[in-house]
């Protein structure tokens, strides 16, 4: 029985994550991961968004850099640009025997969702991570008549490239992987992590299926802002938001779940926007957001759990 | 133009090999690889015999192992261990990075004799290492009722098991790589490296073709023992050859390839076979073969190129 369902992309979900496992009993909840920056290299399957959690829901990940394995190698990867490849991509010898596994698991034919659920098995992770499809999604950047494969932009091109579009290449064919749906209709509560809700929020959102189980759910949807006093926490949403012609604040994440959003909860310096979003026919919560330990992630895990 | 063609198994051919390319030009010297051994581990395509040869060639070899990456480190393999893989075969991260590329070269449809070419290019290997063939030869140790994959037997079970027979499967469709019958006809010189006659030499001879290539040769092909003493150098040649009934000599060894040898270089221990092996119609020439460096191994390829 779901209890929360968490829509997630990387870090910034992570963060509140390694939280509520504190708060709710991690099988009664259900994250679905946003898998629209999937990316092969090497022949390899990875899925970056789905191992940030993974690894540190697993007590594993790299805390400084919030993505990767902590006090890993990266031997193989220096071997592999002697052979001629691209390195850029900072891939952890660790790290690697993840997506070894994986790439092994769905040449077998496993869907990405099984996959998963044996890796987070084998790490000991007890919250149910599911990826939001077991079809392809692609997240393309748009930008003028560039059209960026999500990693390019990410991470080869330093998210410096304006961002005029996004597209979520396949998401009209793809299916909500199993457990997606039924999470959604079962919940009592749903969380919109922290997470850029154009990269990481609306790939999910992307899939028909997934859009019209949150609009239709009883369950109580809480978001959480990752746009604080005018900026991203992490990463390039404000720059996006703005170029795409969104308000860069709480107010424009609120606006932009606004079909099935029932709570915000904003940072305290944002506290002088609580009257704008409250008259979409949002409830606010003000706390602080930041989350710069478990301290902190655990203490806005039980504001997010109790809003009402 | 081919000077000398090498038939080489793992890490006494690469002994030998190491003199080799001090002696000859390395573009004249084509060396051709078993690849019975071959094994997919975690879904990646491992090449043993051809990386020790490469890696030694291009000197990164591990040196007190004779395999393996010099300096390498084992995290990946830690954490596939983690995830619940099999981890008996020692697999290091930067010799990691070689499977994975070739696991992607091949994947992609290149074949394995231009995925090697690409590796050793990258690796700096002039000499031009070529496997025996681009289909699947796989070597199956027979032990009783049993039947083992080569690895499974090698280094899983310490070659503990007794050896009734060996199977190459798959030997009977195979066709030689490109390069490996023209050099086998172009040659001056064939050496067959001091590498197990059964397990390493074997797989190479059962492709037809190249069997009936060596007994076509006008090269002069000379043989340097694996069998020292009564004894292998390593591994578990002297107790496979006892075990399938040949007599555990140098002129068991010579006995072996008598279809098509000219040429055996034994070690000063075993001078008093020398007779017994001329009278199979063999010359032979006494030596050092022991090569505990690479001195040693320029001194005793000096010896097998100038042998007549």
């Amino acid at each position: 029985m779901t209890l929360v369902a968490a829509l997630a992309g990387g870090v910034g979900a992570a963060r509140l994550l390694r939280g509520m496992v504190h708060v709710v009993p991690s099988e009664k909840l259900v994250i679905i991961g946003n898998t629209g920056d999937d990316v092969e290299f090497y022949g390899l399957h990875i899925s970056p968004d789905l191992d940030i959690v993974m690894y540190t829901l697993a007590g594993i990940v790299d805390e400084n850099k919030g993505w990767g394995v902590s006090g890993d190698t990266f031997n193989c990867l220096e071997m592999l640009g002697k052979l001629g490849f691209e390195t850029w991509f900072k891939l952890g010898d660790k790290d690697l025997a993840v997506h070894i596994a994986r790439t092994k698991f769905l040449k077998e034919g496993i869907r990405l969702s099984e996959a998963t659920k044996r890796l987070c098995q084998k790490l000991g992770v007890k919250a149910k991570l599911v990826p939001m499809t077991d079809d392809r999604v692609s997240t393309k950047i748009i930008s003028g008549s560039l059209c960026l494969d999500f990693q390019e932009y990410f991470v080869k091109r330093k998210t410096e490239d304006t961002v005029t579009n996004v597209v979520f290449d396949g998401a009209d064919r793809a299916k909500p992987a199993p457990m997606v749906v039924e999470a959604l209709e079962e919940a009592e509560r749903v969380i919109i992590c922290p997470s850029n809700p154009i990269l990481s929020i609306s790939p999910i959102l992307s899939i028909s299926e997934i859009k019209a189980a949150l609009k239709k759910t009883d369950a109580y949807v809480v978001a959480v802002s990752p746009i604080v006093g005018g900026k991203a926490l992490k990463g390039p949403a404000d720059r996006i938001m703005a170029s795409m012609g969104f308000e860069v604040s709480a107010y424009g994440v609120a606006e932009f779940y606004r079909d099935f959003l029932d709570h915000m909860v904003i940072d305290e310096v944002d506290k002088h926007q609580k009257k704008r979003i409250e008259a979409l026919g949002v409830k606010v919560t003000v706390a602080n957001t930041i989350m710069k330990n478990l301290e902190d992630s655990v203490r806005l895990a039980k504001i997010v759990i109790s809003t009402k």
